[in-house]
């Protein structure tokens, strides 16, 4: 384990919290709020720690997988531990556990969060909540690897580390710049769905928070009945932005590149649009009874089917008292996720696009032992390394989900609570049914419940691995 | 394909089904029941069919993997399909679908109902039904093989597709031999807990329909509350009977034949116990409260833990009304399952520590990407073959619940009801919670959801496999 290069990166990171930092400070300026020097307080330490972490260069910069993940996991930790801190001591989240678990939500773009109510937050904690989704979304490190020249060397397993689905994409040979152009389709939607948002007459601070909140498919609003008070119009813009930042962004760099035949290859984007058209659909037909017009039927059940899918967690409705049918559809949802190489959370599209061909070739293969199948991904034969990880990164998800149901169910809440609760936090997605439903919060699960989920939210972020090796003895050998 | 061989062995069950049918026939003498007569013509009826289809015998006797799954679903389609058959023309369950369901359910040993009340019916008609789980238990095939002069060959692949667990430790080289062995250990241990069970003073009956529900861990009963009223005593004889059918029947092999030494190096055997006595402990203490005294709790908790891990399906309480720590470790236990090569469902504990294990090296090869490490069992190294199969069963698995949740939950049925119906069919356990309780039944299910749970208890029994691939068209290939 090379020890220096993971305090250097770490220094970096603290570096980049004094940076983001700087966003809540400005907007605690604008709106005149005197809670902005304790942020500014917080900017200044995180840089104080992280110029000493950064003094001295480390003298091996090689980042093999091992670092690669150790990083990653810590970074994360740090950035939640770091970000948590401005919340408790500004007393407006005075529990150090409940701001943890919100900046953890927040970072992990999850949106859960264990206020009632968030209207009588200081305009700097609600964009603070809400610029941690936006960071989140995309990958601090990737981030880092982004604007700060970094150590060289290996970065890959960085980004591999961090990077949501069963494999990298790398667009062009060059991490950095494959980071960048990612940032870049990142910040360009971003900007588009900002502008939408103010034309249809949403006050500006509001657009910025809500924009964060779909660009990193996190959840968090300004409003405590999230989006059911706004408009038909900036609900089917939420809608689309959600589902648009819930497909993988190879696609977009695709198109970009006008290569359009390549991106209409893409499996995983065509399963991603077909299962958002199902669902829609049948939600649409089974809430005809609820809503008058088939147009706000279809309205709502797009909006839940994006949110859930892109495990977002916005909420146009109360689906906790939407039949049973459509609950079940989006609890599948919750699980399904959007596509790799999105800000969305989720088992992914691709996983199970890839799971769903092996298990066709399980079959045949069950008849005719001997003969060898390949199975095909976007017309290529997926090799057999990817289709083997898929299948241990459904036993690992299975384990780490039942082992947090296990923990969290000694509280003694209801069956569908506690089911929803770790469906929520693992897959990323914000809400769940019943006390954590659209209108609910997890302000009243005791502070080991809440260390579970604030694991899960990290674990499901970070695709599993990174966060449950840093238990293993083996890592931290030398 | 060969089709001359799969008739042949489908006359023989047809055959078979006429001998089965000849013990609810005795007891209508015995109680001079006229329904009798309409179980004699059905057991005519099949000696005919049988006789027809083994009138020539196969030229190729050879039995293939693909033929041996193929003969597996259709013999339990062919049971399941005649053996219902008495049910409906007594006019006892009168709609054809219903009948079909609780044959299923007896063969396949899930002990699911859709009776609201089993007291009315004939001893006749009661001793049917609980007589499906004890020859489902064991394996009909297994049945044949070990009664019959079967076609010679590799009857092996009969047995592999009928068995339950990852894998089929061969106890001797011959299978037929191999069959008998495991058959007189299940007649022994049968006619023990008859004595038991009659020496606790349960009429003769009661004694012979309770021992067949829990030898086949099936848990059909003759009383409507299940085992709510009987005694202490009793209900502690059907726990320890339940507990050691759900053993890997090689363990009692290796006894027998004092090889005690291999006997205690069986993981999965040592796992299940040390599973069982951590979740009775558990529940025990949970439900202090619930009943007066600890050896109460401790009775119905370890009741209920044998019942969910082996699948059986009996109940000694109402435990819908329990808590929800207890109702989450028990829909635990129920996806958990028994041990391989017993007569239990669910999932197999072998599958879970061979999941487990393959997860602890996933994260070491995660880590040391090059190191080649192998995974223990039972003191040797697994084989690749096994890891990734039991990797790609748990894929078919979800794949399986998840079509199945979908279509049940159009009916519209609350969350929960939908949810451990699944559960309950698919892993062979019998009641779920809500509706489908320890004291509801699954009666009130459109036909559609009930030929749902019929595929899955039957595809649960025989391991996915067998009952997926006859829908694949390459099996019916020449």
């Amino acid at each position: 384990m090379n020890y220096s290069v993971i305090r250097y990166v770490l220094g970096n990171v603290f570096k980049m919290m004094t940076a983001l930092l700087m966003l809540p400070v400005l907007v605690s300026i604008i709106y005149r709020e005197n809670v902005g020097y304790l942020y500014l307080a917080v900017a200044a330490a995180s840089f104080v720690i992280g110029t000493l972490l950064t003094f001295k260069k480390p003298e091996n910069s090689k980042i093999y997988l091992k670092e690669g993940c150790v990083i990653t996991a810590l970074s994360w930790l740090v950035m939640s531990a770091t970000g948590a801190v401005p919340f408790c001591i500004t007393g407006e989240i005075p529990n150090y556990i409940d701001a943890l678990f919100e900046t953890a939500s927040g970072f992990t773009t999850t949106g859960s969060s264990i206020l009632s109510e968030v209207e009588s937050l200081t305009h700097t904690a609600l964009i603070w909540r809400s610029f941690t989704h936006w960071t989140g979304g995309m990958g601090v490190l990737v981030f880092l690897l982004a604007v700060i020249p970094m150590t060289g060397g290996s970065n890959m397993n960085l980004m591999k580390a961090e990077s949501p689905g069963p494999s990298v994409g790398k667009l062009v040979p060059k991490v950095r710049q494959t980071a960048r152009i990612l940032y870049m389709i990142y910040l360009a939607l971003t900007v588009i769905e900002f502008i939408f948002l103010v034309a249809g007459g949403l006050p500006v601070f509001d657009s910025i928070c809500m924009t964060f909140g779909t660009a990193g498919t996190g959840g968090f609003g300004v409003k405590n009945d999230s989006a059911m008070s706004y408009t038909a119009y900036q609900q089917w813009v939420l809608t689309v932005f959600m589902i648009l930042f819930g497909v993988n962004f190879n696609f977009y760099y695709f198109l970009l590149l006008k290569k359009t035949k390549l991106a209409l290859k893409m499996d995983e984007v065509k399963g991603y649009f077909a299962i958002v058209f199902a669902f829609t659909a049948i939600i649409t037909l089974d809430n005809l009874a609820r809503f008058d017009k088939i147009a706000t039927s279809a309205r709502h059940a797009a909006f839940q089917v994006a949110t859930c899918i892109t495990t977002t967690g916005f909420a146009s409705d109360d689906f906790d008292t939407w039949s049973s049918l459509s609950k079940t559809l989006l609890v599948l949802l919750m699980f399904c996720g959007a596509c790799a190489g999105s800000t969305g959370g989720g088992i992914k599209v691709s996983r199970i696009l890839i799971a769903f061909k092996t298990w066709k070739n399980e079959m045949v293969s069950f008849i005719h032992p001997k003969s060898i199948r390949h199975i095909k991904y976007d017309g290529k034969p997926l090799d057999k390394t990817t289709e083997h990880s898929v299948a241990r990164y459904f036993i690992t998800y299975i384990t780490l989900f039942v082992i947090s149901l296990l923990i969290v169910s000694f509280e003694g809440k209801d069956l569908i609570t506690n089911f929803t609760s770790v469906t929520a936090t693992i897959n990323n997605i914000g809400p769940g049914l019943s006390i954590v439903g659209p209108t609910g919060n997890y302000a009243s699960f005791n502070p080991l419940s809440k260390l579970v989920f604030i694991f899960d939210m990290l674990a499901g972020r970070l695709e599993l691995y990174p966060m449950l090796i840093i238990f293993h003895p083996a890592v931290w050998k030398k």
